[in-house]
């Protein structure tokens, strides 16, 4: 039911220096920053075969992401699934009384539609599911 | 350079959990788990697309996996890239200033080569690079 690794979001302070260091290493191509003020962050990603890297800076200390960093460090902050179906996803996630941050889907970039299980509920990990839209 | 996420590595504190949480929600298929005495591991890994997920949990407190659960409890422990030539990758890292755990490949799962970059010289994150034997 997972079908790939979306992405793998990473939290750093610095978001034009983590880029850099994929772009001069590694050869990666990281897309036009976008700031999304109402999730506090800039983001920026690039792709790794089948998934992507999403690189992320909060905007602001108090959003989601600088209490991460001011908790954790920079670091892995969560990894995204593409699943066929995330109604069925969470439905089974729910009756099996696992943890979820998010109990139905919302709509996420592109369209998309995806929820949050809680890490609490998946070993630790912030692990969040991605349905695209079709076609 | 980066080829593809060739895995994510979980650290766990019991990978019988662990692994049925993914097969009872995802329908994940983990492997025969495997204990790695040197470095006091046991695992269990699942395909997810062209990646895997690998589920570490550790035999003895003192080892290294053992150590980075104490410390940071269960959860995300690192990621892997497939590289073409991990020889070429180092020296540009080392070129470049990165600060790496292993200078030089040591041999993997499989015949395998691989080597880690230190999580101060990739912003937080515990970074392996793999080079698959051909063919």
């Amino acid at each position: 039911m997972l079908g790939r690794i979306y992405h793998l979001g990473y939290a750093v302070e610095d978001i034009d220096a983590a880029a850099r260091f994929y772009a001069e290493n590694f050869g990666a191509q990281p897309s036009e920053k976008e700031v999304v003020e109402e999730q506090g962050i800039v983001a920026t990603m690039f792709r790794v075969g089948e998934s992507q890297i999403e690189l992320v800076q909060p905007t602001r200390p108090d959003s989601p992401v600088g209490k991460f960093l001011a908790k954790h460090g920079e670091g892995f902050h969560h990894v995204a699934f593409q699943v066929d179906d995330l109604e069925a996803a969470l439905s089974d996630l729910k009756g099996n009384g696992v943890q979820l941050i998010d109990e139905s889907p919302r709509i996420g970039a592109g369209g998309s539609r995806m929820a949050f299980v809680h890490p609490k509920g998946a070993f630790g990990v912030l692990t969040e599911l991605v349905e695209l839209p079709e076609g």
